[in-house]
């Protein structure tokens, strides 16, 4: 399937100049949705990947996670932004373009030695993708992997992230 | 399964005096997570829901929205809060405790003849889910039914919601 025709792209979003690639249109599609989650699980299979966990960032990697976990047979921890998690939480803070940003998880979501697979819908420049993992590894979790379904590839997130199997469905 | 057994109670949470329940310690259990969604389904299918999409709120009713669609073989549609989503928007407001919030669809995201349901994680006052009901109508979809988790049923938010189905797994 080309899930590429099902994406859609939408110019100066968020701001000029930037072309936002949204997946809104793959989503609705119940073939598009079903082929990208189906087609996620089956990359993960095949390069070896079985977590314990699957963590999605909010609030898009919220969307793949959830099923992701479903089809690996795994749990799903949501990383929040700040004040959204309601019980004693682990915080990470990360640079972005202006600013910093904050990411949580709960203290107790996840056993120190569990191996995790982190899931988002996109990977840009790969700050939160390297943040979270950073976070998880600070808990003394093995990242086992990541997965998105779009990589924007000359932006090099991947080269940001530790050398292990990082699964995309479309690159830009 | 009991599913309560894996719902966390967090007292004064968001503010003192109200007991958050607290849903991430279903959501990173296996078993848990995979029953929540199986027997979400199996209710779906019981009551005659077939839906051609499902809406989800932002964020939590992204977690269990998408792989109630993959079950269902269903589109995914989010709502979301304002200026989030990237293409021309149908808004809706209503009111808060304190204030108003608004909520957005994308105007092309569902032919106006369609079927949905409608998921969330928790229903206390029924606000969001009315407002999100509203929009849909607006839009001339057919509103077959609602999807939470957990209700909260003191604070009679069926009450304000539409004559149809609503499956609830977990009552407080």
């Amino acid at each position: 399937m080309d899930l590429k025709s099902l994406i859609r792209d939408i110019p100066d979003f968020p701001k000029p100049g930037i072309t936002f690639r949204d997946i809104t249109t793959l989503l609705s599609n119940p073939e598009g949705l079903r082929y990208a989650i189906d087609t996620l699980t089956q990359k993960c299979k095949d390069a070896g990947l079985v977590p314990d966990y699957i963590v999605g960032m909010e609030s898009r990697g919220f969307i793949f996670g959830t099923p992701l976990a479903y089809t690996l047979n795994a749990g799903f921890v949501p990383v929040r932004k700040p004040g959204k998690l309601p019980a004693a939480v682990h915080a990470v803070e990360y640079e972005l373009e202006y600013g910093t940003d904050r990411l949580e998880i709960h203290q107790d979501a996840i056993d120190g030695r569990s191996r995790v697979l982190i899931v988002d819908d996109l990977i840009a420049t790969g700050g939160t993708a390297k943040a979270t993992a950073d976070l998880l590894e600070q808990i003394g979790c093995q990242v086992l992997g990541f997965s998105f379904i779009i990589e924007l590839t000359e932006l090099e997130g991947r080269k940001k992230l530790p050398d292990v199997p990082i699964i995309t469905l479309v690159q830009y």
